[in-house]
């Protein structure tokens, strides 16, 4: 493609960067109240930048008190016959402190060779500014755009997609597209470009053990009294057979199975797993259910997974403390078809049986649930990607299903014709873990791969 | 008792108290490196009142870097005809935060009613003030002591004793008396002396479980990955059995068995306990191995106790990672004649053998072991400390095995002919919780107790 929005991306690919290490700096932690101010920050500055490149709209849109502002913006200038594109991204991440294990600053761009290391960097600000900045090379020429587009970023994505979700359910006609691009999630590898068929979904929730009504003495109480941490390690030891399924009854009841012919189109990606497994979670062995390879664990099987633990004392030293209060937080990954709240339900039901009377148990459903999707890999939307992909890095995509979830992909399907995922990170990224990090070689690819989606989409 | 030493207590008692709260007020934390200064603070204050009250020597004896100082004092005015009463005493305490729980700040003593609260007060400057102001008292009368008084303390109690144990195995010599006072530990009721004649030892380890490198996304690697936190519940839940006896292969191979007259001896003891677990416990129901009361669950049974554990996400929110490492503190409390080293190989082999070769773990024992303790209850020093008791409670004390440990009994138990445990706070106290406290009304009758204690030791 030598289109001048190529030609202006390259002249301008050092501010690019430059912006993407100044929306990093920003720590808009969706998830911690202490950083609303970061998170609004983040937003006013994408609005801005809306208006500066020639959205002809761009304004922030506030939901209810503690939530996070949407931000959208418009541009409408090809014409009621020509088609319209809608761009989602999320601008905000999640925690991140450098005793979690981090090499470098979370919050301060690093750059080591042609790596860049930033919490946010993966997931998911390069995807924001990947897509702000391909606009703005189409903007700038003289032609503009052959596609009307709506750009729409949230600022909750790692906290429940609360404020999206409403606001798309109220306001319907203002997204109407033909197109969504859910601009979230990697590709397969920095060099293999890829095209994700399909997401699990997910289920957030909290149990809380109580067992004294306060701290004891471990020595004149230990023996009479059921100690909390011990009782939690009891129930949640028991949610997991041998094999690593999952022994809540129902759990598993309403999954579509997948087919012979499903399992063989993402086969192609298989070695990319097994390379990226080996070389990121560097586990000392494979674990999860036998006779799944290490995509299909992720991909096709759902989950329950224990994100963190706590009760007691954890500090340097003895203490001997009897506890009163232990906790856990427990992720589930869905498949097609299980409902998030059924599925709450279910495991609640089942961890208050398990509950002895010697304590006292509660499960509390947070503020973040999505159902599985998949996406068709025929459409117009996914070949135009496929196409955009091409040209940029020399190779089809291949397909894959991924285990995380982009909740929104189900909400955007509601609303548009159709759904594309096209992401501009690499799956070694470390998404929400420590030393996330993005390829630089890969930031122009990604830019050029998202002018020429919007370019493709106009000429077909 | 109308010696004049009980008038000269009575005179300054108001003092004593201020004294009391001065000495809570210093935080003495001794397992945390960063209260190290306070530590020292509080045990320069002791050794200045020790010379103060006229004490013929006082002084600070440093052992190597990163431990804490011992406070010992003498005055051998009594001659070489008279007795020896060696005083034992720790001024160290453990950790507390407002935000464990307390209703006020742990290290400002708030007077409410009868009630003192704060750390330490209990666990064990109530002791510390009450043993330094009977000695005052009796140094300030005309007569002064008929006994001969070395004063020891510590302040490394609440972290392993290594110390005192290093000095009392180099300098017999100096300690050597007729009787150990150890002055820790409650008695059984503010109204209710009571005589300690078991003690349970203690070891303290930790359990470090890793699973991938670094934290992951749950997504991406949930269902390939045995996450750490569900593999240390996995392993924790197996050390248990239903009916909350140690599974541990060889825990209770070398329990002496308890003879139907010692389980006698104690039953006056048992309402006590009762009565304790139901105010100050309030679990849902009572726990433990079916077949022994109250008392002797925490008194002659043996426990394997989870004192905290850590891994992953405990913050507000949804964090959807599958954590690299998790980890839990355990203390044992031990009984005769269990040997707290053998106790803890014989945990880490069993947890080694428990853990499945999808994740790595180790084991570290802490600093701090001591084995149990059984007391003589018809020696001189116990038919002396129950007559003073008598004195200013009006009622002979019960029997007890009490479930803490107080492991330097032990150590002072090979150097002196005799020991007694005289505690002047009560069971109710929360000791090592939030809100720990003593009565008001009891000070002063522990004050006069061990006055009688020093004068009564020196008549007989």
């Amino acid at each position: 493609m030598t289109h001048a929005a190529h030609a202006y991306a390259k002249q301008h690919s050092d501010r690019f960067l430059e912006d993407l290490k100044h929306l990093i700096r920003i720590p808009s932690i969706s998830t911690m109240p202490k950083h609303a101010d970061d998170v609004r920050k983040a937003a006013n500055w994408i609005r801005d930048e809306m208006e500066k490149i020639g959205m002809e709209t761009a304004e922030l849109i506030d939901m209810p008190e503690g939530r996070h502002p949407l931000v959208f913006g418009t541009w409408m200038g090809a014409g009621p016959d020509a088609p319209t594109v809608l761009v989602y991204c999320h601008y905000d991440v999640q925690p991140a402190e450098l005793e979690d294990g981090w090499d470098t600053e979370p919050f301060e761009p690093t750059v080591k060779g042609d790596i860049l290391y930033a919490r946010g960097a993966t997931d998911s600000k390069v995807n924001v500014i990947t897509q702000l900045r391909a606009i703005e090379s189409i903007l700038a020429t003289p032609e503009k755009s052959p596609v009307n587009i709506k750009f729409i970023l949230e600022g909750e994505e790692e906290s429940g997609s609360e404020t999206i979700n409403a606001f798309v359910a109220k306001h319907r006609d203002r997204l109407t597209a033909d197109v969504s691009v859910i601009s979230d999630g990697p590709i397969i590898a920095p060099d293999q470009p890829s095209m994700v068929i399909g997401l699990r979904g997910i289920i957030g929730m909290e149990i809380h053990v109580q067992g004294p009504v306060r701290d004891l003495h471990s020595g004149h109480f230990g023996g009479n009294v059921h100690n909390p941490v011990q009782a939690i390690t009891e129930i949640l030891a028991q949610l997991h057979d041998e094999n690593g399924t999952v022994t809540v009854p129902g759990f598993y009841d309403d999954l579509i199975p997948v087919s012979a012919a499903e399992r063989e189109a993402i086969a192609g990606a298989d070695k990319y797993y097994e390379e990226n497994w080996h070389k990121t979670a560097g586990a000392p062995k494979v674990w999860g259910e036998a006779g799944y390879t290490i995509q299909e664990k992720a991909g096709i099987r759902p989950t329950l997974e224990l994100n963190g633990i706590w009760g007691g004392y954890s500090g340097p030293g003895v203490k001997t403390v009897l506890p009163a209060k232990a906790g856990a937080k427990i992720t589930c990954r869905l498949v097609p078809d299980q409902d998030p709240t059924k599925i709450f339900e279910a495991i609640q039901k089942h961890i208050l049986n398990l509950a002895p009377d010697t304590i006292k148990v509660e499960m509390f459903m947070q503020d973040m649930g999505a159902p599985a999707i998949r996406i068709p890999h025929d459409s117009k939307a996914a070949q135009t990607a496929n196409q955009a992909y091409f040209n940029h890095w020399g190779k089809q995509a291949v397909m894959e299903v991924a285990g995380g979830s982009v909740p929104i992909t189900s909400t955007f399907a509601t609303v548009t014709d159709e759904v594309v995922l096209m992401g501009y990170s690499h799956k070694g990224g470390l998404a929400h873990g420590p030393n996330e990090n993005i390829y630089l070689s890969m930031f122009d690819k990604g830019i050029g791969t998202a002018i020429d989606f919007l370019l493709l989409y106009g000429q077909s």
